[in-house]
């Protein structure tokens, strides 16, 4: 069964079945695994006590199961008879704003008529902390946010719910082992610190944040929803595929020195249809470098520490991961009339990568739905 | 004996004596008092357990505490034999930009030629996500951090310790009751939700910061440390810290309006001398509109959620709350030749306000000493 699924991917998540207790499980093609019942670190509500446990458990525990999980000695699930949780819990959720395309989509469309990218951005993985508080599970309902909004064209705000409300197509890194404050954690190190990778939509609202932006960043336009997959893929069964990063111009200071890419495939599907299909691989900076960049000045990290890439998006149209750039600011519908999202939209991030065992394997996927503002 | 730690205070932190599991205290006086000995919500090693019980539980919990404190049937520990821990466990951590004279000094300094204040700050609370896993608890050394910075006459950035490392006096918000995604905290209801108050520095690189901080807000240049007092005053010891808020102009939107302001005064102590005396009384927006504003998107809150002020700036110069205005901008040194801080300084933040005993209540210091930065 070529699902994405099989013994090279063994994605973790949290699930419960009536009347039993949240605890760790694996999905293997479409059953959940109750891997629980075997190894006690896993016998929890989150991934956080796993997470902890460092590289070597991680692999030791891998193996286990992998010999384990197709042998049906261990409980099994058929997915439709489980509930997914969020997966582990959240402490500092960073986002940061990683892809070249996007961030220059970003600056023509808001400032076309200067230079698209700003000095900085080419010096270091620009980012910023968001809300981990409203870090949900795919599939939680998103409901419309309300907020101050300002036309340039208005003298004042008006409140009133979000009318440009957006999605960002991301891939999250969550962090199993975390780092002492005053310490930093070099580029090569990530696989030493990060356990797996998500799913992840950074939903927006455009008019919210273009009125309460400047000069401090991005808050309620963003901190009203984050959704991200059930499924953490482990790091291990994404190493084939690393790739080489797209070439740094100018080369980033020593501290940001190394890195890779990853080869993975996204597509945005809106109401049953693929809209986009943002390519991972040209990502500008790399997952080591946003998070020797995030510990460069001492921060600490912790165990369930969450860093987004920001949105990917690709060179080409129809490989953009966010409404905004598809309808270049609202002016270019597309996909048979859409710019921003509609109350009943679902959206949903599905992404694939080379596996281990030469096929491909499927990460979670994250959906969401629009729900109309509340009055 | 008043030392502002008496019965119309009690303010609660978290205690450690040898050999002993850390829980919570309450301050009388010189002396810990070993509260969790009667009350098993207060057997924990941070308030959440207790914060997360609600305004009828904090009442009766301080009623009884009041009772019992002065009659020394309860154990209690010179200050000096315990250790004193960060006394919440923090859930997300924004940061508010609240006085009027403060964010009208930055822009006069940033941006001489231009209008001081930023289009959207008279309209609602300009806040940002700030790092909750590198809040400490007083006493905590801060290590210069290192990143990226560069001088509007330099070329490309340069890697090291930051030049420009300042403090922000402000004042910190623990939220106790939290609210679900989709609500949303009237400005009314704050004391159905804040716990208590904190003093609170956040620590800043204005060099750091500089450099990162457009589009997407400070990051590094913050989230090195933010240190919060030892000791949480509940909001019931400042009910006669109640006072007006200052005139609002223009009249904020409807979800925002309402709320008071708190006569808090604050000294900033560096190497033990009075620098500056910043009044909490003139804050343009209340706490209640920051936690209305924070919510007005639905985002949820978390019991251990902190919101802070921002840098607390009174009209005069001997009233501003960091180095960046009490130096404008490093180019008028102050208490003897100061500009930012130097390896080996250490800030104080001390607070006090009116009591409901008629006479005045000393809220829990901040302390921090600059260690030099590691290579």
């Amino acid at each position: 069964m070529s699902d994405g699924f099989g013994l090279d991917h063994l994605p973790y998540g949290v699930f419960v079945t009536e009347g039993s207790a949240p605890r760790v499980g694996v999905r293997y093609h479409d059953r959940v695994v109750d891997v629980a019942t075997v190894r006690p670190e896993l016998d929890h509500p989150t991934l956080n006590t796993f997470m902890a446990l460092g590289p070597d458990a991680w692999a030791r525990t891998r193996a286990q199961i992998t010999e384990l999980v197709g042998s049906e000695v261990l409980p099994a699930f058929p997915l439709d008879a489980v509930s997914l949780l969020l997966p582990f819990g959240v402490g500092d959720y960073v986002d940061f704003y990683a892809s070249l395309d996007h961030a220059t989509n970003v600056g023509r469309i808001f400032r076309p008529d200067q230079e698209p990218l700003l000095p900085n951005w080419r010096h270091l993985p620009v980012g910023y902390h968001g809300r981990s508080g409203s870090v949900v599970v795919s599939g939680t309902p998103v409901v419309r946010p309300c907020g101050q909004r300002k036309a340039p064209t208005e003298d004042s705000p008006t409140y009133g719910p979000s009318r440009r409300l957006d999605i960002e197509a991301e891939l999250g890194f969550v962090v199993g082992v975390g780092s002492e404050l005053g310490s930093r954690i070099p580029v090569g190190e990530l696989s030493r610190h990060v356990f797996g990778v998500v799913g992840l939509n950074d939903w927006s609202a455009r008019d919210i944040q273009a009125w309460e932006y400047v000069p401090l960043g991005p808050f309620l336009g963003k901190s009203f929803a984050t959704s991200v997959s059930a499924w953490v893929t482990p790091l291990a069964a994404l190493a084939d595929a690393s790739t080489d990063l797209p070439a740094q111009e100018p080369a980033p200071l020593p501290y940001l020195s190394g890195g890779h890419a990853l080869d993975i495939a996204v597509e945005v599907v809106l109401n049953g249809e693929v809209v986009s299909r943002p390519p991972y691989r040209t990502m500008y900076w790399s997952p080591g470098q946003m998070l020797a960049h995030l510990t460069v000045n001492g921060a600490s990290t912790r165990t369930g520490d969450l860093f987004a890439s920001g949105t990917i998006s690709g060179p080409e149209p129809d490989t953009r991961g966010s409404f905004l750039e598809l309808s270049w600011g609202g002016k270019e519908p597309f996909a048979g009339g859409h710019t921003f999202l509609e109350d009943g939209d679902e959206v949903t991030l599905r992404y694939s990568a080379p596996g281990t065992g030469g096929g491909r394997i499927t990460l979670g996927e994250v959906t969401g739905r629009i729900e109309p503002a509340r009055p």
